[in-house]
């Protein structure tokens, strides 16, 4: 056996522990009982610790020494370890098995304090999570500051300041745009009528096998934040259902299946190895909102999902598919993230990217968040916050210490934007089948040239290689224009 | 810190990690999608891997060499760590990751089968099991032969001698019993009716809660085979359903809660440390045949369920509370062990006793393990085996290596039957308060005398110290002629 081969021996028994994190991880969010919460933090604190002493064993550091790659994907391969283990040998075991203990518990004192409305309540967990992640984040800051730090576990190579540049060009047009829509006074329909958990979840199972998404090596349960979770064989979505509307539950599945999709597809020769799963955060986000929107809110998609909504629902208050498809896309105003339509999604965005960058920097402490946040909020949408679920306590991703990774969504959509000008170029017939509820062409093409590849190449690259052309919010940006000039008569 | 504080410490990781394994045992038999099998296998198999590593490690060695207790739990925790200490050292590692992969691969290859009554099928993976498992039982042997090896994984203390010269007492008087109850030419009356899944789920559940389940720690799931998982906050029971027959899903319910109860209620104290779950599966058993039966199956507790059944289902063919407490323990010939009454329960035992013992000494080999089963079961039973679902198949355990496993239930009836005799003699009208479905009198016995003492002795004085009297079948074999006698007018 050669080096080589003994490291990545060793690197695939760290991937199945991943895994396993990750089942722990789902388990907490779907099925576990909630009195089980202050064990269930010692099991994965413990689990953190193994990772971590593996990820900077001796032994590991040895292997990589020796280590000789004889083609791309094992070049691929040694960068992927050696990346973990350099991360890991600067952050304190101690620490970062606290860090998962603390988080585990923090996501259910954020579940509470979410549903009574009491950022004041929740406050102290966040604070001792904030403290802990500026903590790694100074343990592991190269030249770049620490906010990069942590940025880089979602999105490697890219910076604070490389996004913050991104997004100053952007937010312009897209305020423009929002500011546009809003003030053309027109009202686009809305759906009313019966939607029954049962047959919400039902269509929603239905979507997703229309995307591909493959129950043999996956599931779907309900969470309070939609998330998708493991690779391989196994990768698992979670959604949610509003009775009031079923676009929420299907637009979380989709979303999640994009995620869920691009883990089952990777190609088989990688699983359980470094690059057996998505490159970063940002290619995560390209391929769920892709799926989401550009394709699942397309007139071919909704022409179909306006069918089965009629046949799953009844009458839905809607009796033509350019209604229903109007209805899909509507910009309205309003405070959640996860809700929001993709003229104003960008922007909730900005919003938490400024916000977490001040924290991390120690420029803003958690003690004044929730007013920065509510100012920020009326800035830059026009609506005073009216309670901590639709402001600072909506998104689960502070709770769990994920600092630096909002601003991938936005990336994502950019990503996506240039997929989808990549995928029209090289498809141009993508909307026939799709009317039929068949996505296989433009999945198909997405799998091929982005999704079976994995983290072989760094994000930049995966894109690139996929779509041959460099990458620029340009395509996004034209695209939204023209998607919502039309629907709104702008 | 003294080495006994450092010494727990690290048992505490090493029993944390034991509740992650245990996790992804229950998800994979109630929630894997089908097709993650060969990826759960790898996950479980590195995961044996950590926790083989940390039972072996020279850090446990020395820190059990120095450290000294001040109290008897101190000791207690010792003792059982030492012992896991040296049963792992003397498995090689590979072997115990091995048996880790190949079981948790069996799991689904057994449920195919038998689905599939197909035991030819599965004899190539059962031949493979069987093998790994003798292998390991006889890096473990020490005098007392390789089935007293594996035994003594379930049952510490216990021989496959003593065992069968117990059994060899109870026989008779078990046949006997059976044969006089089936000559009676009495029949008992069945239930009929409808019986919907979601009735009878519902209905389970208020078992539960009647015998004190605490669903913040814990909850009820569906599985082929009923089994409970996890200690301490968390601690899972699954059932199953028969369209035909509620009493199935009734009392595998009542039997798992049991079992789940005793490791809810171990003294907080002991959370997440080795003497903090149930000390055998000897003892586990006596409870969840304890409560199943002598409570469960009694004239008190069928009174409550008896209207239950009435509330939820309409008519189910009974209408006085005397013939459904006849139909709660009618005893039919049959095929399935889960499914036997208590008078021939304990002969369903004996029999997988032999065979086992027979397999584990090389005097039967898989390939004769059907015919084998077939001989046996007619001449104990009367009855030709019509399929391998009905026979070999039933069981999962030996697809999942639990050979030594079997005798644990009928030990658990013996205790059972030691503690009812207990209970009935510190609580003399036990009876009351359960006809109106309230079972704390007998469960807060067990728990006070029994369970919250986890694994603070061993088997046998744990049942002593909660009945203050010496083990004995005769208890047990008393219970059932007078029981069983009344019934059928013998």
């Amino acid at each position: 056996m050669s080096d080589f081969d003994r490291l990545m021996a060793y690197a695939r028994e760290t991937e199945a522990l991943k895994q396993v994190a990750g089942r722990l991880g789902w388990d907490q969010e779907t099925m576990m009982p909630r009195g089980a919460a202050p064990q269930r933090a010692e099991e994965m604190a413990a689990l953190d610790k193994v990772l971590h002493a593996r990820r900077t064993a001796p032994e590991l550091a040895a292997l990589l020494e020796g280590a000789e790659a004889s083609d791309d994907t094992g070049a691929a391969q040694i960068r992927q370890i050696r990346r973990e283990h350099e991360r890991a040998v600067k952050v304190p075991g101690e620490l970062s098995a606290e860090i998962t203990r603390v988080t585990s518990l923090a996501q259910g004192s954020w579940a509470q304090a979410r549903r009574e409305d009491d950022f004041a309540a929740f406050a102290p967990t966040l604070a001792r999570v904030l403290e802990l992640r500026r903590e790694e984040a100074a343990a592991l800051a190269g030249q770049g500051g620490s906010y990069d730090a942590l940025l880089d576990d979602y999105e490697p190579g890219e910076t604070g300041a490389g996004l913050n540049a991104l997004f100053t060009q952007m937010r312009p047009r897209l305020v423009a745009l929002r500011a546009a829509v809003l003030e053309s006074g027109k009202r686009l329909p809305r759906l009313s009528g019966d939607f029954p958990e049962a047959a919400q979840l039902a269509l929603s199972e239905e979507c997703a096998r229309a995307f591909g998404y493959d129950f043999s090596h996956g599931r779907i349960d309900k969470a309070v934040h939609p998330f998708s979770s493991g690779s391989g064989l196994d990768s698992r979505i979670t959604t949610r259902t509003d009775p009031e509307d079923p676009f929420s539950c299907l637009y979380s599945t989709i979303h999640e299946v994009g995620h869920s999709c691009y883990e089952q597809n990777v190609s088989r020769d990688y699983l359980l190895t470094p690059i057996g799963g998505g490159v970063s955060m940002g290619v995560h986000e390209s391929q769920s909102r892709l799926y989401e929107n550009q394709i699942g809110r397309s007139r071919a998609f909704t022409g179909w999902l306006f069918g089965r909504c009629r046949e799953r629902f009844g009458d839905i208050g809607i009796r033509r598919a350019e209604d229903f498809y109007a209805a899909a896309n509507a910009v309205r105003p309003g405070y959640i993230r996860t809700e929001a339509d993709e003229v104003q999604y960008n922007l909730h965005i900005m919003l938490r990217f400024d916000l977490e960058r001040a924290l991390i920097a120690g420029d803003l402490e958690v003690a004044g968040l929730e007013a920065a946040w509510n100012e920020r909020f009326e800035a830059d949408f026009g609506l005073k916050v009216d309670r901590a679920s639709n402001g600072v306590l909506q998104d689960v991703h502070w709770a769990v210490g994920l600092f630096g990774y909002f601003p991938t969504y936005t990336l994502g959509n950019v990503y996506a934007g240039c997929l989808f000008e990549g995928l029209r170029r090289d498809h141009p017939g993508w909307e026939e089948a799709l009317a039929a509820g068949d996505a296989a062409g433009p999945t198909e093409w997405l799998r091929e040239g982005l999704q079976r590849h994995g983290a072989l190449r760094g994000p930049r690259e995966t894109i690139e290689h996929a779509t041959g052309a460099e990458i620029s919010a340009e395509p996004l940006l034209a695209y939204l224009e023209a998607k919502f000039g039309a629907l709104y008569g702008l």
